[in-house]
């Protein structure tokens, strides 16, 4: 049997390369970098005022940072998005706002509260330096400027930098498009009157949420019935970029998805897991599939450590995610040989079960309480109170 | 003048109380719960199997447990969505597939790897215990039984656990409509050419992505020029549930803002902080508005500290996010008497500033590089290296 992390190399390696593509600003918001972001103007692109205040010449003021107040005769007034166009004349004082242009010949504002005066003049009772209160074009960053580098995850706050330089489009990756197909006899739609035996269809929900969380684009493509004929019409799509499968991977006499998808290619195999050992993988005409099992908690933990690093991959984001050390609240046991992923709740440092990860594989009401997945070593079959573990919390 | 935490306060008590809404299951991710979800149906809905194997009578097989192998012909089979619906009779076994309902008179699954045979008939080998690989009618909830409480955000694995108890709609609290008026003369689109004296504007660009972040719908109402006309127009909404403003809030001649909103009941105020001192609140015919400086800093830090927490508030999310510890990687200056909120970039463990927080405010490009906010008290001018202070990561 392979090991979790072999079959997650396996998986990474049919993930298709992320695809650049250019997005309106306004649409790029959780979006990965494809290349850098420069700078297509100065950021500010002028001298500017950062007070309300007076645009002055300091050679006509400086006078009033040592010795007596300096009386100037207003020319005019400079305010944001009305610039003032002439030059300023010596022994005169131009009326600012913050934010509007510093006018020809100023160098200095004087802030409105260090002043006094009618309207007609101003007298500067205070002045700080020569450039004071002057914001300089181009400080914050220059045209050509490297602004937000490659593969980085756009916030709002590196929306509005781009904004702020001149950029209205970016060059990003794609949101990766996941099919999602659920399989089985048993599966009845959301709230739908149960027949005996058939039971609520939940690996879908779980699986376009989970999607969502991380980045990529959910199409629901089933549930299908058990039929090869059914399986095999709806993974022939050309409108998305890897297909996710729940359920029909095992050993059973029903088992649809190995029984459509072995002579396309896809492999069927074993990791030493629990939950989540059987699964599948592959392409099919270029499209790669993970086959999941059926179990909603195998479904959880398999999405974690197998389709997650796919989609992030697509996306343009590094692997892989961490795991970190934690101690466990309660005792539980772990199959020999095996690898474990215990679905578990976290609190004040230490874990506990939320579901069983064998056994409780089908406890998809408990998975809600948990905050993320616990790893037990294939060697070690009992975890003790107390012991430490390393856990990670759920992506999305 | 007031505190942020005092102006914060003042904030959320003209925040709306959130409105529960009854939302598809497949709509609802990342909502808060506005009631508890009970199950619909128990879960499992039935006695199944956990194994592919064979269903039989605990007292037929109880032998092969410690004495010899037992040889039970079989009765039929039982498959996911295709149960067996006869009784089984004592003396034999009835196939069985992992999530196919136990036929009525089998009490106890051995697994197929416990037993050899050749189609007519099953030999089992061993036999672990009565009940052995039976999940439990309802074992992970009950009808009725409450499976996620009222206030939680929905994530994938709480819808996943909804539609498995046969829930298909939830109570959840609205996204809040948030409307963005970003105002000012000196403002071009995004990517235009500048006229002398343009910027680009930013700052809906900052306000759309971080309100999508914090689980609000943006609803764009500018930008508008500064007109007390356009002001008063593009405020008069009936499909936004509160409206942030920016810019216009100072004391220069042409702040629109405040000369707009100040006769229609809106409040200016100064708060005792660095940046974002000028600020205003209010209602206008019970809509709220809370109108924010114009410079991007004080935009993104204002968001922060006054808007993320009203709308948290309107999705039923609890108050107040936290800071916590860290300490200075570098030393900056901060004002006497007001409370400065840095934007630092944050590596191990320690936090140095990305812009200023004064005189650099404008420096959006720069606060694309910041993770968060370092929170300076009052009464603190200086900040030296090592020193000990508090952050919190921007939410989104």
């Amino acid at each position: 049997m392979r090991t979790a992390d072999e079959h997650a190399l396996a998986a990474l390696s049919l993930a298709p390369d992320p695809v650049p593509v250019e997005l309106d600003l306004r649409h790029a918001l959780g979006h990965v970098t494809a290349a850098a972001i420069r700078a297509h103007a100065d950021s500010p692109p002028f001298d500017n005022s950062a007070m309300d205040g007076f645009a002055v010449r300091w050679a006509d003021v400086h006078s009033a940072a040592t010795a007596a107040p300096v009386m100037l005769a207003l020319m005019g007034e400079s305010r944001a998005g009305v610039p003032f166009t002439e030059t300023l004349v010596p022994g005169r004082a131009i009326r600012i706002m913050t934010g509007a242009p510093m006018p020809a010949g100023a160098d200095t504002v004087v802030p409105l509260e260090a002043t006094s005066g009618d309207g007609a003049d101003v007298t500067v009772l205070e002045a700080r330096s020569e450039g004071a209160h002057v914001r300089r074009r181009a400080e914050d960053a220059r045209t050509g400027d490297e602004v937000i580098g490659s593969g980085v995850e756009l916030s709002a706050r590196h929306l509005a930098a781009a904004a702020a330089v001149g950029a209205a489009h970016v060059v990003v990756f794609r949101s990766p498009r996941v099919g999602i197909l659920s399989t089985g006899d048993e599966l009845a739609p959301l709230g739908a009157t149960l027949a005996p035996g058939e039971i609520y269809e939940s690996n879908s929900v779980l699986l376009d949420g989970a999607v969502r969380r991380a980045g990529g684009m959910p199409v629901l493509l089933g549930p299908v019935r058990d039929s090869v004929a059914d399986v095999v019409a709806a993974i022939r799509r050309d409108d998305v970029d890897l297909i996710v499968t729940t359920g029909g991977v095992s050993v059973g006499a029903y088992d649809v998805i190995k029984a459509a998808l072995t002579d396309l290619g896809v492999e069927f195999m074993t990791v030493a897991m629990q939950p989540g050992k059987p699964q599948g993988l592959g392409s099919v005409d270029g499209l790669p599939l993970l086959c999941l099992p059926g179990n909603p908690v195998s479904v959880a933990v398999s999405f974690e450590l197998f389709v997650l690093p796919v989609i992030r991959a697509m996306r343009g984001l590094p692997q892989p995610l961490p795991w970190t050390p934690t101690t466990a609240a309660a005792g539980w046991s772990s199959p020999a040989g095996r690898e474990q992923f215990m679905p578990v709740r976290w609190d004040a440092g230490s874990v506990m079960p939320a579901t069983g990860a064998g056994a409780g594989s089908h406890l998809m009401a408990r998975l809600a309480m948990a905050d993320g997945l616990a790893r037990v070593p294939a060697d070690v079959t009992e975890v003790r109170v107390g012991d430490s573990l390393e856990w990670r919390r759920f992506a999305g």
